[in-house]
């Protein structure tokens, strides 16, 4: 309206980290951009995609760099729709999952800007695929809850209290497959409120680290072992519940299960 | 082991329904498969894509036509395969969510036949997307919670009681964005459900028909309304929550909220 020439933003999940993963609109779209303003966590394969004559610019948002506020980034994204370019802002995974997409929309549409949503596979869903999982499952899981570890720990600064619990209740009767993003460290504590929601302490725990890359990792537990050795690199996600428990019934995880089990009865804990 | 010449089993997500949101993973094994069994959902042009000398059959599993049992598709796939052929095994969207995908691995797994899991776009993601919306938000939601309508009634089915209401608890403290799978009629039902757990009757509700597609429909609505007019065609999905709330406020759900909220006042429910 207020240009002919005005460009347009495109917000895209470069998925998981595996180029393959890229969906064929994503690839395209990085291919053609202008602009790709991409955050630190994607991976430099797929950002080398990118055209001869694109300007690249990493607007990860790592601590100890050099900070670009998300103000600078919308401001950015803003100012080149306008001179009429096709910019790409390149997400990891899917852009409305934990991606901060909010304020971005929030600021295109504020400025009158066209946007489109490009979506990606979230790295959640590619680790389960990856290990030969599925996440909901006829009958043991009719649900998949996708939170954040990270959002729990920025609530808590919020209130000004460390000690703020998730609530996990309706976790259990409903045979939920549970994935957090951003576990970190923390691990001892989500246990514990694991646990106290009534989950059993047999339940399967899978953390994949940086799924699809060619640094894959993963360790396969039950909610009772959670937090017990040395994390893995970051990123990294949790799966846990009943339904990923196929993969642990081929392993050792499985064996180590049924030694804790008279444990678990002695403990006997609430819930 | 068995075989020299073992092929696999690729069990590949068609994403929703737009060939352009295929991976490129995708994309490549539905062209180079020798036999593709494909769901009854998954979109012609995608279908199309199969080479000229592929095998291609529809294996979906809608009432009314000649029905293919789960243990015919899974013979299918382990016979092929033992032939020394790829096989790709396509579900539309996400195989790991809602794709009954834990009954082919095991079968897999059994059988001792080699898969890979492709994972794809899931339909709600891709809905989300399309209306420009995010799923989380740091200041609204901090949690994702897919679930399926159809299994609630599957579940009543085996319990000999239709009247069995799914456990929704849990949902309104952790600020969960809400997506529900094939919501089909039984609208009204999930309304009570959800307004029994404590869900605000204005919370905004987006019911999307066949994303992606040149079909696409959505309609917009408070919880309240959920339910009240004719159902969109299947499959669809429904948004629910405070983060798919910006695209409310732009049209006129949202004075409608404003003129049902004396009336809501005066009904004020329980929770």
């Amino acid at each position: 309206m207020a240009n002919e020439k005005q460009g347009k933003v495109y917000l895209v999940g470069a998925g998981p980290g595996d180029p393959e993963l890229l969906t064929r609109k994503a690839d395209r779209l990085i291919r053609e951009a202008r602009l790709l303003l991409h955050d630190d966590l994607v991976a430099a394969e797929i950002v080398a995609l990118a055209g001869a004559n694109a300007e690249v610019v990493n607007v990860g948002k790592r601590c100890g760099q050099k900070r670009i506020t998300q103000a600078e980034i919308n401001e950015r994204m803003i100012e080149a729709a306008r001179r009429g370019v096709e910019v790409v802002r390149l997400k990891s995974g899917d852009p409305a999952i934990f991606g901060r997409l909010g304020e971005e929309l929030e600021a295109l549409r504020t400025a009158n800007v066209a946007f489109e949503i490009v979506p990606g596979i979230t790295a959640g869903i590619a680790a389960a695929a990856v290990l030969g999982l599925s996440l909901t499952d006829r009958r043991t899981a009719s649900r998949l809850l996708i939170a954040s570890a990270h959002h729990a720990a920025e609530h808590s600064g919020n209130e000004g209290s460390s000690q703020e619990k998730e609530d996990w209740s309706g976790l259990v009767n409903g045979g939920t497959t549970l994935m957090i993003y951003m576990p970190g460290h923390g691990l001892a504590g989500l246990r514990e409120e694991l646990l106290s929601a009534g989950l059993r302490a047999e339940t399967p725990v899978i953390i994949v680290s940086k799924a699809t890359t060619h640094q894959q990792q993963h360790t396969e537990a039950t909610l009772r072992e959670l937090g017990a050795g040395e994390p893995l690199p970051a990123p990294s996600v949790l799966l846990i519940g009943e339904a990923v428990r196929r993969a642990s019934c081929e392993g050792k995880p499985e064996e180590i299960s049924a030694l804790l089990r008279d444990a678990d009865a002695m403990l006997a804990t609430d819930a």
